[in-house]
């Protein structure tokens, strides 16, 4: 088995998103994709213990908005890395609500979808959700972030709940044996692994390289880690220092 | 509702292909995406009047081969619009069989999952098939073909039988209002609309735009559809002009 043949699936990067009962939920998913046309059905893959997936089994309602390329990475840290039952992630946020009444992010968003559940299947940890557009919007016509991107942008891996998640370990015992040199990623960058002396978030995964350095924090490449300044925070999911582990 | 919305949707391009009986069928999808990380969990969606559903449903196997960024378009032409009841797919092309016996195509491809069902569930007018990863490897690190790059280089939709079918009629009468110019799609090329003097093929949806001419075939641009040689053929489903109607 290639943990490798995983990161080559292509995905967006979403926030689904739901309400009940006044309380608001939402979360950044990588899996959102159309099982039919007629009618018109987006699938998701929800892990059980994902705060958003009790409010859309109540509400039977949930919106997809479809993130940007130029992206506010501080949605992602929140929306994804933190959970809705202890942060109305929705306080500093553009939304709206359409027919379901589930909210709609439209901050950083492309387009967006208004669902419907019709149906739910129990896949293991995850339980795949369908949904029947009942409404869709374009907010502009920038370039939608794919997650070949965003983990190329920010060295990351899935968080552990992810359906694509896959351990560090796993990932760094794979050689490239009988592979051809590296090519380019979806970005047209050329991919390339952090260094020995790059850390990373144990929250969110984010990686800091050192040779790279933290251009939204206006670190300069060739800074080591242990030099960045004592209030230095994830550009993610902004935790201290204190969180980051050796890769 | 806004059809181009589910456009912003991001795909990869994939051949799922089976094997039972002495039978081998296949066809092209872009919805292929992880459920779950434990056991790893890849779904599909696949029409219930494609031939490879019924090898797939009877043989409890197939494979997902990830299809490479220079893929060779007579493999989308045969596998994406052809039925496998009429023809071997696989004679012309490098293919292997591994742990579940389901043929898995190495030909253009970067890398692949060799899957056992475990898991179908009916949404209408396709059934979701859940497959658990046995094996899956590298085949090379090239970049993979993602959907935006292949609608936008051929000017394609996706035939009638996926699951992100949009009649163009409904896609024609949507116009921008209210949005800001046209960006750039995720190839980094401008994205156009074919001109009034475009032609379709009624088989794939490839479409000839005189103004671009088929470097594929050594077309030039500014070549009206008129003037296209007598034993012209459509670069993706091979079919002769007689079967290209007016956009």
């Amino acid at each position: 088995m290639k943990y490798k043949a995983f990161h080559k699936l292509s995905y967006g990067l979403y926030i689904i998103a739901s309400g009940y009962d006044g309380k608001k939920a939402g979360y950044i998913a990588n899996t959102a994709f159309q099982v039919t046309s007629h009618p018109p059905q987006i699938a998701i893959s929800c892990h059980k213990s994902n705060n958003t997936l009790d409010i859309i089994l109540k509400s039977k309602v949930f919106s997809i908005s479809i993130l940007k390329k130029e992206v506010d990475t501080s949605l992602i840290g929140e929306f994804g890395f933190m959970s809705s039952s202890r942060l109305d992630k929705f306080r500093n946020v553009e939304y709206k609500t359409f027919a379901t009444g589930a909210p709609i992010v439209l901050e950083s968003s492309v387009a967006w979808f208004d669902c419907r559940v019709v149906n739910q299947f129990d896949v293991g940890s995850h339980i795949l959700i369908i949904g029947e557009v009942v409404d869709s919007a374009m907010v502009t016509d920038e370039e939608p972030l794919t997650y070949a991107y965003y983990r190329e942008k920010f060295k990351m891996l899935s968080p552990r709940n992810s359906p694509t998640y896959i351990e560090r370990e796993k990932l760094a015992g794979e050689d490239e044996e009988g592979l051809p040199p590296a090519g380019k990623t979806e970005g047209g960058e050329k991919e390339s692994e952090p260094g020995s002396d790059a850390k990373y978030s144990t929250i969110c995964g984010y990686t800091y390289d050192p040779e790279v350095g933290d251009p939204s924090a206006g670190i300069p490449p060739g800074t080591p880690f242990e030099d960045l300044p004592d209030d230095y925070k994830c550009p993610v999911c902004s935790v201290d220092k204190g969180y980051f582990r050796k890769s």
